[in-house]
């Protein structure tokens, strides 16, 4: 009835925290989480508060103290040095000593009798000394024998004096006794992994397009050699549709066509044939020692590869025969295809999540992930996450974590903002975000900063993608170069996570007409390009990404500062480190078609820079230079020379 | 490792809820919860999701559905009828049947072949059929078969529309298959009192000052004898200081004299002597016969009593003697009594909740509570609860809730503003509040948004007490009778729940020079009153009582809505019935020295009155009436003869 115990010391609205605890927050090796909390206690002890982190399984807590500002509000922080589960959490206690002192500096008047507190005072420190090693131990003892010598001549003010000074401090502050006080219990996890999680280009390609020869399926070995181009152009991520098996039955042709031709090489999502399912490799691409070829090729070119995660399975693929019950039957006894009305795909059938055999299916789900690890994958793009329960999300990044917590998991969520948001929160380290619709300078800046703030910058990372294979967004269909330059600034400086699709270098935009959907779209055939095409701008994305690794402003996700324009066409934000010593500006013409001019106005003291000082602003685009002086600026700029700055801020 | 189930539907965000659930939101009988929730799911799935509400311990709960805004957010409400514990939580659903309705109609384009499509709803429409009671299942049954054999004939369209016409429709609505679903767990608590706890006047007096004849110690019949008056002047609550034995060790004299004069009656927060502790009368005052008489009348007079619940102990209680292990022992073993530093409680000695008789000791604290409460108190008024551990407190009124919940705690915990709101938070039902050193508009504004909005508002009743035995405010000191009326009309008005401590009436303000403290302070002494002593205000504390009983809208808590008035002396709100059927303005000069005046602008469209229209506004303090129209009025105060006008508006 009478609770055992009871926490002594209350610890409240901790921060960060997402969901009252129940999911972790994210970092990446080498930042920091700064935390706050509510820590009080009734009466007027003086309090101490600890934060408390470790790796979690880790014996040991790195334990640092916690501040006051004011209204109980308590403030830390520690750096996460290792990838993998962390935890957290804070412990408050009424500090007997410091407590102890403020009540005998306040009593201490004169003509105060304070031979009982002084008796007090010496309890406390008798418990300290014996929480103490040896020397310590002696040194209080050492202490404690004074002032029970000046407290027996009499002599309280010197024994007070003894008690109070700065050596006793010094040594007290060591050995706090503990007991009234408390652990915030459970503690708050953080999940930590590597800084490519949040500082990366993505380069999308598919590997059958990477014949030089046209209409030739192209093969890993192929791809090998692609790879050189795309680290050329300052990549670090490779990201590949399917590779697997295609099936048979009900093959999509060319531009989706609901009949196939002889020669059509169907849909890389129809995941499945004689030849195996989602642990295979489509034989035209090449065999196990191709592929391990292509990963070598990447380690040396330090690039990661990106594999596609698609739970589908053409009603070729071996689980159909193997596993029926892992499929939606329906009455007719036909299996059912996958649909979002009046969208039909035919040649794929969705997996039932509800299926009685729930323990096998999520376990093979399981087993893929594991394969493609093994094999050299290190993150994975998860096609449509949000059709599937989130708990199986929840579980399988879980278990895949706890052997691997390296991997990455990107997700495919274009559907509502809640359902992207918890499937962050239950561990996809990316997401795939609205930004590709986002072209407005107000719907970029609300957008953005929603991403880059509040709760969601504890766990959500937007990876913005300025086009996939299943979006040519109108801004690139009627905007042309000038709107492929811009929307790759843009994507490449808003977020620290980016990505194209290819094609994307040349500017490709012939769309099916009142669609975002490619024309002769290259999920249902062949693409061999020429990376040569007049108009290319894979010098701009070769410059852009080398501006990004050169700057560590636009290394970091949440750190975006939305300038004043007075030009609504115009948009410009500022990316700067902690130090400032990396201070780099981006001002974009968001309008493709016409000239825009403004003036622009710099916040200069949050830039560290005088009133009247002259400063340097070179555009690390085109290599300009500029000399500045006071709170604003002009831009120009001209969709066919000039589409955007981005500029590096330097005191002279 | 793979969980054996998991939430089908995801139920998050649920509003209104306290620290993640953690604690329950408070309600009175008759009020509303209103309630959302941020519901989805994987997939497509329509859902349904219903609000269930009921008393803690009923079976079946009250099921309401609730309803979708925008972006996932449902929304739904129930009333709470009934004192005591209650719980809510949400269920939601995958809602087969409109799933599939929704499926079909979208389908359903010429030329489609829907019989498969025809054949699944045919398997929904069985299950709900299974759930159904007789008569109702054969009606589906009946349907089915009529689909069937449209089927049979080939006539799909005709198929169809029996499955998803209005008929069916009304009937399936009423038998959802709810397996894809989830019931958020566990539920939220709501703990319900009486109306009286959010709508209430107070009135605290000294029942040893009650006597006629100055100096005479005054007794619970001549307190019978005023409660006469303090009901005729509207007040529903009478709270009294503690009422049992005062000791004589250290005893203070008049003033806060340490040395106490023979005669000298002591304070009567220093309980117990040899006539007994908590659970003791002052001899003086009466014996238990005469407070059966005192309960008797306050019920006949529709009066409740709230009681001084005080944690300290004389030096003379009987618990020093039996229970010397619940007390501070000093190492010169003396007890330790109450400081504060520099203040000194010689004559009280505090309780040691860390006591190793911890059990004995809550739990007789327990007993104090459940002793006064069958002696008819319905109300503690509980000192300093922040001096003691919360989780007692969470401890002790859950335990007397459980056998009482109708009973009332009032925290006096004039300390840290999160230590308040947790010891709300824990039970209290009403607080004290920093309303009494309040006094500039922005202040007031600010402080009483904070309490009314939020979280607060969901679990925090601030009981506006406009002085106290312990605090004779700055304002009061130097404003005179026009100070004591206008911080009664804020006090009754801002707060649905306001006090005053006897002589308020008076508007007695001598103070110890520089202290908020009363001169010849109650306390320490008897102080027989001349209650129709020249200037007093109890006319008009009878008045706004009076209004506060006529106005619906000034017996709500959470509904005041600040308005613009240009003079930053003159502060104006309004506070209406949610149907607009009692719209109450009240306008006051902050200043008790200067005439004020200013234009009041009116939001008439809140108020639904139109532009044009003439409407009445009704002085219920003075008896004036005005004719108004438009959204600006003037008003002018002077304050000797107008501090308020409490406005009731009225349409033509």
């Amino acid at each position: 009835m009478i609770p055992k115990d009871y926490p002594r010391v209350i610890i409240e609205a901790v921060e960060p925290q997402i969901a009252a605890g129940h999911y972790p927050i994210k970092r990446v090796v080498g930042e920091k989480v700064v935390v706050s909390a509510d820590v009080y206690k009734e009466g007027h002890d003086r309090l101490a508060v600890v934060l408390k982190a470790r790796q979690l399984g880790a014996n040991d807590w790195k334990v640092s103290p916690m501040t006051l500002s004011n209204n109980d509000r308590w403030h830390g922080e520690f750096t996460v040095d290792a990838i993998g589960a962390w935890e957290y959490t804070i412990e408050g206690y009424a500090e007997r000593y410091l407590s102890w002192v403020e009540e005998v500096t306040k009593k201490n008047v004169p003509g105060a009798d304070l031979k009982s507190e002084l008796l007090e005072g010496l309890v406390i420190l008798k418990t300290s000394a014996g929480l103490a090693p040896a020397e310590d131990c002696a040194r209080i003892n050492g202490l404690m024998v004074l002032m029970e010598t000046a407290l027996a001549a009499g002599e309280q003010q010197v024994a007070l004096e003894l008690g109070v000074g700065s050596v006793m401090a010094g040594i007290m502050a060591s050995y706090p006794d503990r007991r009234e006080g408390y652990q915030l219990t459970p503690a708050l996890a953080v999940m930590v992994n590597r800084p490519i999680t949040r500082f990366a280009a993505w380069y999308e390609f598919f590997p059958r397009s990477q014949s030089t020869v046209p209409g030739q399926h192209g093969t890993l070995q192929d791809s090998i050699r692609r790879l050189h181009e795309v680290r050329a152009m300052g990549f670090d991520v490779v990201y590949l549709p399917p590779i697997h098996p295609i099936g048979y039955s009900f093959r999509k042709g060319k531009n989706n066509n609901v009949v196939a031709s002889p020669g059509d090489v169907g849909s890389p999502w129809a995941i499945g044939n004689e030849h195996g399912g989602h642990m295979a490799l489509e034989p035209k691409l090449g065999n196990w020692d191709d592929w391990d070829q292509f990963v070598a090729t990447c380690r040396e070119l330090n690039l990661e590869i990106a594999l596609d995660y698609v739970m589908n399975c053409s009603p070729d693929h071996p689980y159909v025969a193997a596993h029926p019950d892992w499929f939606f039957h329906r009455p007719d006894g036909s299996i059912k295809y996958a649909e979002n009305p009046p969208k039909k795909y035919q040649d794929v059938y969705p997996l039932n999540f509800s299926t009685s055999d729930r323990a096998g299916l999520w376990q093979e789900m399981l087993t893929i992930f594991l394969f493609w690890i093994g094999k050299g994958v290190t993150t994975f793009r998860v096609d449509n996450p949000h059709t599937k329960p989130v708990p199986f999300w929840e579980w399988v990044i879980g278990q895949v974590h706890r052997q691997h917590p390296q991997v990455i998991f990107l997700a495919e969520a274009f559907t509502k903002p809640k359902m992207m948001r918890l499937l962050a929160k239950v561990g996809f380290a990316q997401s795939y975000t609205y930004f590709t619709w986002r072209n407005q300078k107000q719907d970029l800046t609300e957008y953005v900063s929603e991403l880059t703030s509040g709760d969601m910058k504890e766990y959500f990372t937007g990876n913005f993608f300025a086009n996939t294979p299943d979006i040519l967004p109108p801004i690139l269909q009627t905007g042309g170069r000038p709107a492929f330059i811009m929307r790759a600034v843009l994507a490449a400086t808003l977020s620290s996570v980016y990505g194209i699709y290819s094609g994307y270098e040349l500017c490709e935009n012939a769309a099916i007409p009142g669609k975002e959907e490619y024309l002769d779209s290259e999920k249902y055939e062949i693409k061999v390009r020429d990376w040569h095409a007049p108009g290319n701008i894979t010098g701009i994305i070769t410059r852009i990404n080398q501006i990004r690794r050169d700057s560590p402003a636009l290394q970091t996700y949440n750190n975006v500062l939305f300038l004043t324009v007075d030009n609504p066409h115009i948009i410009a934000y500022a990316k700067m480190t902690e130090d400032r010593s990396d201070i780099i500006l981006c001002v974009v013409n968001l309008d493709p078609v016409h000239r825009q001019h403004s003036i622009l106005h710099l916040p200069l003291g949050t830039f560290g820079i005088g009133a009247d000082e002259t400063f340097q602003a070179d555009d690390l685009l085109s290599g300009e230079r500029y000399d500045w002086r006071g709170p604003t600026a002009y831009v120009e700029f001209n969709p066919y020379t000039k589409v955007a700055h981005i500029i590096k801020l330097r005191r002279r």
